[in-house]
C-alpha cells in the first residue's frame, strides 16, 4: 500500500486531487475501484475517463478537464506505469528445499524440488525432480508434474492436470515502454497464471502471467511442446494448439478452437469458438468460427523464386493489365 | 498383461471372441501379434483387417463382419484407444539420486544428476549438473549430455551423441481423442526414443516418444536448438535441421537431408533423401529429391498490404481476364 | 599452444612453411595475427590471402602460390577447420556446487545453485534454484537471474540484466562440416557471448556462442521468451524481439530494431538501425530502416486453397496473358 503522493514522487508526477488517498494495487481503467490506481495510455481511450471508478489515474494534461477522479500528470503514461508497477511486485525469495508453511497432501514428491512458502498441493499429486513451485501457488487434486518445471509466485493450477518436462509457468510478460532517449522500461507483470482443470501442457511450453489480470488457460486445454502463451491471453475450454505455436499478448481464443503447429497469432487477436486454424498460418485478423489458413505452400525452390518475383510486381501486373485491356478495347 | 475381458471392461466395449486370451501389450494393426491389442479408427482402414494378426482389435460394430480376430466393439474407436493406452503405461518413479541398479561405466557424472534404475551409461560419457535420466535408459559410450538435460524412461542414445542443455527426449506426443462431448482424451505414449550414434542435440529441444512404436533419429543427424520432433517421426541419416523448426507427428525424412531454421513440416509429410527445405517454409506436401522453398519474401509493409490485397483477388483477378479476353476476341 | 607441425598433424594437412612456430588460437582471417591460425574456407575468398597477417592458414592447394604466410594444405579446408576447433575447446568440469575460486559479492544466492571456477559475481545480484554458472563467467551488478538458467563458461553478462526461467547462454552453434562420405563434423565453438548492461531475456530461450568472436547482446536489449539467437549474431542497443523468433548465424541486428513474435531471419542478413519487423515475417533480405512485412494473411481455408492454386500458376499466367495480348493486338 502506498499513499498516493508517494506514488507521485515515485514517477515524478503532479498530483491533482487528494494526495493522502491509500492505493492499495494496480488495476485496468475498466476493474479500477477506489483503492486502486489505473493509467490511460493516450487520448485514444478518452471516452474511458467517464465510467472511471479508480481512486486514481494516471494521464497526460490534456486529458485533465475531463477526468473524474485523482489525477497524475505525466508527459509518458506508458512509461510511468512501466515505472510504478515495480512497486507492486512482491519479490520471489529464491529458497531451497520445501518451506515449513507448504501445505503438501501428496507423497510422490520429489526430494529435490523447491516448494516456496504458503504453497498448498492436493491429494494423490505427483511432483518431478527439480521442480521449482514458487510461494503462494495453488495445486489440485491429482496433477502430474514431471521433472524441471517451473510454476511462479501466485499461479494456480487445477485438477487432473499434466505439466510436461521443463514447463514455465508465470514468466514475466514482454511489456515494455519506450522512454524520450529509446530506452526500454521492463512492465513488472502483477496478474497471474490461472490453469483449469484437466489441462495438458508439452515440454519446454512458456506461459507469462498477466500484465494486471491474469492469463488464463480454461479447462481441457492441450498444448503441445515449445508453445508460447503471451501475457493476458485467454484460451477458452477444450481448445487444442499444436507445437511451435507463438501466440501474442491478449489474445483470446473460444472453446474447442484447433491450432496447428507453428502457427502465429498475433496479440489482440480474438477467435471465436470452434475456430480451426492449419499450421504454419498467421493469424492477423479477428476470426469467426471456420477453418482458416495462410501460408505459402512450398514448391521447387526454381519455381519458388520466379513465383515470388511475379508476386511482389502483383500490383504493377494488374495496373498493367487494365491499361492494356482498355486500349484494346479502343482499338 | 490384461485379459481381454477386462480390457473390455476398462474401456466398456462388447467383446466377441475369446475373452480369456492374455493381452501383453497395443501394437499397430500391420505389426500386432497374438498376444497384442490394436484398433482400426475409421472404416477407411477396412482393408488393414485382412491381414490383421492381432489377438484382438478395437472395432466400430459395421467392420464386424470382416473381423478376423477377436473384436472389442465401440462406438468410438480412438477414442477407446486413448483409454487403454493409460493401462499399458509404465509410471516413472521420481525418485532422486542415483538407483542402485544403474550402471555407470564413466566417472565425470555430476553429483547432482538423478539417474533411475537399471538405467546403463557407457564408458567416457560427461553427464553435466542437474541431468535427470529415467529408468531404463541405454546410453553409449564418449557420449556428453550437457546441464539440464531431461532423458524420459527407456529411451536410447548410442555413441559419441552431443545432447545440449535442457534437451528433452522422450516427452509424451501430442495425441487426443476427442469425446461426444468435446473434450479431449490424452493418449498415453508407449513408444520411446531412439537416437543413434553421433547425434548432436541442440539446446532446449524437444523429441517426443513414439505411440506404440519408437520415435528414431537415426546416427549423424544434427539439430539445432529448439527445435520440435513430434512423436513417430523418423529423421534419416545425416540429415540436419536448423533451429525453430517444428515437425509434425509421423513424419519421415530420409538420409541427408537438410532443413532450414523456422520451417514447418506437417503431420505424415514423407521427405525423400538428399531433400532441402529452405529455412521458413512451410511442407505440406511429400517431396521427393530436390531443393524446395515456400515462404512470403519480406518487402516494405506498404508494398506487403497491396501485393497480399490483389493476393486475395487473384481468384477473381483471373476469371475477370478470361471474360475480358473473351468478349475482346469477340469484337 | 600447439606447434604447426601438431596442427599439421592432427588434420593430416601438408605443412608449407615453419613448422616450429607456436599457435595460441584459432581466429577469423580479417583478425588473426601471427600467434594465431585461420582458414580460406574457398576460392571465393581468395583477396583474403592479400592482407592476412596469421601465423599459418588453411588452405587447398590451388591458393598455395597466392599465399603470404604459413600454409596448412587441405583438400577439404571447412572439414580441417572443425576438426581442429575441438583441440582449442576448453571442456568444461561440471562439479557441483560453488567452486572456492568463484568472487560472489551478492547474498541472495540460492544453495542449489552451480557456480565454476573463477566466477566473478556483482552486488546486490539474485539467482534462482538450480541455477549453473560455468567457469569464467563474469556477471556485472544488479543481475536478477530467475531458476534453471544455464550459462556457459566465459560468457559476460553486464549490469542490471534479468535472465527468466530457463535462458541458455553460451550454447554451441550450429555449426558443421560435411566430409565426402556425407558425414557432418562438428564445429567447437570457441568465441563466448557478451551481454552488455539492462538487457532482459525471456524464458527458455536460447543464445549461442560465437564461432570464432563473439555473439553480442548490446545494452538494452530486450528478448522475449522461445527466441532462438545463433552464433556470431549481434544484436544492436535497445533493439527488441518478441517471442518464437529465430534468427540465423551470423545475422546483424542495428539498434533500436523491433522484430515481431515468429519472424525468421536467415542467416547472414543485415538489419539496419531502426528496422521494424511484423510478426511472422521472413527476412530474406539485407533491409534498411523501415518496416517490412513478408507473410500470406489469414483467409478462409477454401478461399486460400483457391489462391493458392492460382499463385502456383502466377508464372503461366503472366507468360499467357502476354501471348494473349500480343495475339488480341495482332487481330
Amino acid at each position: 500500500m502506498y499513499r498516493l503522493k508517494d506514488i507521485a514522487t515515485f514517477i515524478d508526477a503532479e498530483l491533482i486531487g487528494d494526495a493522502s488517498i491509500k492505493i492499495n494495487s494496480l488495476a485496468t481503467s475498466f476493474n479500477a475501484q477506489k483503492d486502486q490506481l489505473t493509467y490511460i495510455a493516450s487520448n485514444k481511450y478518452k471516452a474511458d475517463l467517464l465510467d472511471l471508478k479508480a481512486g486514481a489515474v494516471i494521464i497526460t494534461k490534456d486529458l485533465l478537464e475531463d477526468c473524474p477522479t485523482n489525477a497524475l500528470v505525466v508527459d509518458n503514461v506508458y512509461l510511468a506505469f512501466a515505472q510504478i508497477t515495480h512497486y507492486f511486485k512482491q519479490q520471489p525469495t529464491y529458497l531451497d528445499g520445501i518451506h515449513t508453511s507448504a501445505q503438501i497432501n501428496s507423497k510422490n514428491i520429489a526430494k529435490s524440488c523447491t516448494i516456496g512458502a504458503h504453497v498448498v498441493i492436493g491429494k494423490n499429486c505427483t511432483i518431478g525432480t527439480n521442480t521449482i513451485i514458487e510461494q503462494g501457488v495453488i495445486i489440485g487434486n491429482n496433477v502430474i508434474i514431471q521433472p524441471n518445471v517451473t510454476i511462479l509466485q501466485n499461479c494456480t493450477i487445477g485438477n487432473n492436470v499434466f505439466l510436461s518436462v521443463g514447463v514455465v509457468i508465470g514468466s514475466e510478460g514482454f511489456g515494455n515502454a519506450l522512454d524520450n532517449q529509446g530506452h526500454w522500461h521492463t512492465i513488472a507483470h502483477l496478474g497471474n497464471v490461472i490453469i483449469g482443470d484437466d489441462v495438458a501442457i508439452g515440454a519446454n511450453t512458456v506461459i507469462d502471467r498477466g500484465t494486471l489480470e491474469d492469463t488464463q488457460i480454461h479447462s481441457g486445454v492441450r498444448l503441445d511442446n515449445l508453445v508460447h502463451i503471451a501475457h493476458n491471453v485467454s484460451l477458452g475450454a477444450n481448445t487444442a494448439i499444436a507445437a511451435g505455436v507463438t501466440i501474442g499478448g491478449s489474445v483470446t481464443l473460444g472453446k474447442r478452437c484447433q491450432v496447428g503447429g507453428g502457427a502465429v497469432i498475433a496479440s489482440h487477436m480474438c477467435l471465436a469458438d470452434d475456430v480451426i486454424v492449419t499450421g504454419a498460418s498467421t493469424v492477423d485478423k479477428h476470426l469467426n468460427k471456420g477453418h482458416y489458413t495462410g501460408f505459402t505452400s512450398i514448391s521447387l525452390h526454381s519455381d519458388w523464386k520466379r513465383i515470388q518475383m511475379w508476386l511482389s510486381k502483383l500490383d504493377k501486373i494488374t495496373q498493367y493489365l487494365n491499361i492494356k485491356l482498355k486500349s484494346l478495347k479502343g482499338q
